[in-house]
C-alpha cells in the first residue's frame, strides 16, 4: 500500500503508565495526541494499586482528565489479591485484568511476586471471571540471567501458567525477543502479547549510551527486534499494540545515577508504529495492531466497555516532528526520538 | 594467601587516558594515589596525538604535572602515520606504541580505522622497530553485529594481523569476553591483552542503568567477566593491568542526552584490583598482574625506561571508601564505586 494518509477507527493502547499526581495531569492529555481513545492501564503506583477500591478512584481521576477515554483498569498481583477480590473486581466492569511483576525488576516493582504458586486459587478465580493476566515476563538476575536472557528465562512459567490455567487469557507485555514472539505463536488462542512502538526500533546498541531509550525488558538484538516487526505486521491477531509508554521526569532519567526505566511513547504512540509499518511495506495491517487485536482478545466491543465518540484518525506521512521536551509547571518529560520526524495525526469525525 | 595488607613495587597502568587541559590536571595527580608509576598513554585527545612532535610536547607536559611518574607515549593511527613516522617515534626511547581505534566506535575515535591493509607497511616498520600495536578490539555495529558481540567479531582480525606480523607485539586492549581470552592464550608470545579494574566487577546488568559504568567495550555477560577473572588471576603473563581509567566530566556521563563512554579507575586502580583479588583468594598473584607482566611486555626494566625512586606500595584490606567525587575549579569527575570501601593503598621507602 502506499499512500500518504491513513485513515483508521481510533487506537487502542493496551498497556500504558500514566502515573499520579502532576504526571498524570501532564501525560493523559496526550494519550488522545497519539491517537488513541481506550487504554489499558498499569497499576504500579506509590502505594501499587491493589484493592478494587483504589483501582476505581483512579479510574474516576483518569477519567475526568480525558472523559471521551476509556479506562480499562487493572490490579497489582500481591498477596492482597484474593478469589474474593477477583470476584469484586470483575463486578465493576471497569477492572479488565491483573498485572503481575516478578519482585524487583522495574519501576515500583517491589511488591511484586516471588512465586507464582501462591496465586494459583487467584489465576482459578479470574479464568472463571474472565480478568485477563498480565505478565511482566523477566525472570530476576541470577548468576546465568541477566537482562539479556531474563525474557527467554520466563518463557517456561508462561507456558506452565497456560498449561495450568488453559481458559485464563494472559497477554505477555512487552515482549522484546524472538524466543517469545515463538513461544506465544506455538500456544492456545488465550496466549497473546503486547508489543511497544519503542522495540521496533530499537536495539541494544541504541540504549547503551542514552538514557531516554533505557527500558525493561531492554531492547535486544537486530534478530530480535527483525522477529517483533515481523510478529507485528504478519496479521497475527496474537500481537497487538501495548506501548508500555513509561513517563519519567527528565532528571530521573538524563542526570540520575541510576537511570529510571521507561520510555515515553504516548504522544506519538501510532504515529511511530505508522511509520515503521509504512517502512516496511506493511499499512495494510496498522489497523489491526493498533486497533482491532488488542480489542478483540479484551472483548471490549463485544462487552459494551468502549466510548464511541464517532471519530477517526487521520495518519500522514512524514507529518510532524516529536516534541523535543513537553513541559508542565516543573514537570519535564522527554518523548520517544524527541526532535526527529514522524508521522503526523489528526481526528476527524466520522 | 590470607593477610591485611600486602607490599609490592609501584604498579605499571598499561593503558590509561589523561586527556588535555583542567582534566589532564585533575587526573595526572592520581595517577599516584591509585599505586601506579608507570602508565601507557593513549592518544585520542582532539585532536589525536598523530606526529612525533605532539607525543613529545604531550609527554612533557605530563611529566611537569608528575615528575616521578614514567609515562610510555603512543601514537594515533591514521593516515600520517608512516614506516619514517615510526623510525622517528623509536628514536625518541618515549614512545612505545601506536594505537588504533575503529572509525567511531569510542570517545574520540572519528579519526579512526577503517581498513588495516592499508597499514601493514606500518606494521612492518613497527615490528622492525619494536613498537607495540595497541588494538580497540571492537567491529563496527551492523546488522549482525551488536556491542555485545562487537569484539568477538574483530577477533578474526587479531589473529590474521599476528599471522602476518608474527614478531609485532600486540596488545588487544580492554579484552571483555571469554572468547577474546582463548584467542590470546592460543596466540603466539608477542601477543598480549590488557585487563580493566572495572571488567573484573562489571556485566551488563551493572552499566545498563548506571552511566559511571557504562564504557567500550561494554562489560558482557557473568561468564564473560569469570573468564577474566581466572585470566588475571592465573599468572599468566600474557595477561596484564590496563585500566583503561577513561575520565569524563560529570555532566557528560549523568545528564547527558547521549552518555560519554568511559569508567574512572585511576585513582583506585591497584585498590580495586587488590579488592577483587582478595576475594578470588588470589592476592599471590596481584604482583604479577598489576606489576611484573606488563613491563615484561612492554620491556621497560631491559630497556632502562622506568624511573626509580626507591619506594613501595602497602595495601591494605578495608582500608579506604572511594571518593564520592573528585572536584577541580569547575571540573567534576565522579570515579567508579563512588562512596564504596575498597583496600587502602600508601606509599613507603623501600
Amino acid at each position: 500500500m502506499s499512500t500518504d494518509t491513513i485513515t483508521l477507527p481510533p487506537a487502542a493502547d493496551m498497556h500504558v503508565h500514566l502515573r499520579d499526581g502532576p504526571m498524570m495531569e501532564t501525560v493523559v492529555p496526550l494519550i488522545r495526541h497519539g491517537g488513541v481513545n481506550t487504554v489499558f492501564v498499569m497499576p504500579n503506583l506509590l502505594p501499587p494499586i491493589t484493592s478494587v477500591s483504589s483501582a476505581l478512584a483512579y479510574h474516576q481521576k483518569l477519567t475526568s482528565l480525558s472523559p471521551t477515554t476509556t479506562f480499562l483498569m487493572s490490579l497489582y498481583l500481591s498477596p492482597s489479591i484474593t478469589p474474593s477480590v477477583i470476584a469484586e473486581a470483575t463486578a465493576t466492569g471497569i477492572i479488565q485484568g491483573v498485572k503481575s511483576y516478578p519482585k524487583g525488576l522495574t519501576t515500583n516493582s517491589d511488591a511484586g511476586v516471588v512465586s507464582y504458586e501462591a496465586y494459583y486459587p487467584v489465576f482459578s478465580a479470574m479464568e472463571e471471571h474472565g480478568l485477563v493476566l498480565n505478565l511482566h515476563g523477566e525472570s530476576p538476575s541470577s548468576p546465568t540471567t541477566t537482562i539479556l536472557n531474563a525474557e527467554e528465562t520466563f518463557l517456561p512459567t508462561l507456558v506452565d501458567l497456560h498449561h495450568r490455567f488453559p481458559k485464563l487469557r494472559i497477554v505477555l507485555e512487552h515482549c522484546t525477543t524472538a524466543a517469545a514472539v515463538e513461544v506465544v505463536k506455538s500456544l492456545g488462542p488465550t496466549v497473546a502479547a503486547t508489543i511497544t512502538a519503542h522495540h521496533l526500533y530499537l536495539t541494544i546498541d541504541h540504549w547503551s549510551d542514552s538514557p531516554h531509550c533505557y527500558c525493561k525488558p531492554v531492547a535486544k538484538l537486530p534478530s530480535d527486534r527483525a522477529a517483533l516487526i515481523a510478529a507485528a505486521t504478519s496479521g497475527d491477531p496474537k500481537f497487538f499494540l501495548g506501548t508500555d509508554s513509561a513517563p519519567h521526569p527528565k532528571h530521573a532519567k538524563q542526570g540520575a545515577e541510576k537511570v529510571a526505566a521507561g520510555v515515553f511513547t504516548q504522544p506519538y504512540a501510532v504515529q511511530l508504529v505508522a511509520e515503521l509499518f509504512d517502512k516496511e511495506g506493511k499499512l495494510d495491517k496498522l489497523q489491526g495492531f493498533v486497533c482491532d487485536y488488542g480489542r478483540v482478545f479484551y472483548q471490549t466491543k463485544d462487552r459494551g466497555l468502549e466510548k464511541e465518540s464517532g471519530e477517526k484518525i487521520v495518519l500522514r506521512r512524514g507529518g510532524a516532528k516529536v516534541l523535543r521536551e513537553i513541559i508542565n509547571g516543573d514537570l519535564v518529560v522527554v518523548p520517544f526520538r524527541a526532535g526527529e520526524e514522524t508521522w503526523g495525526l489528526e481526528w476527524v469525525k466520522a
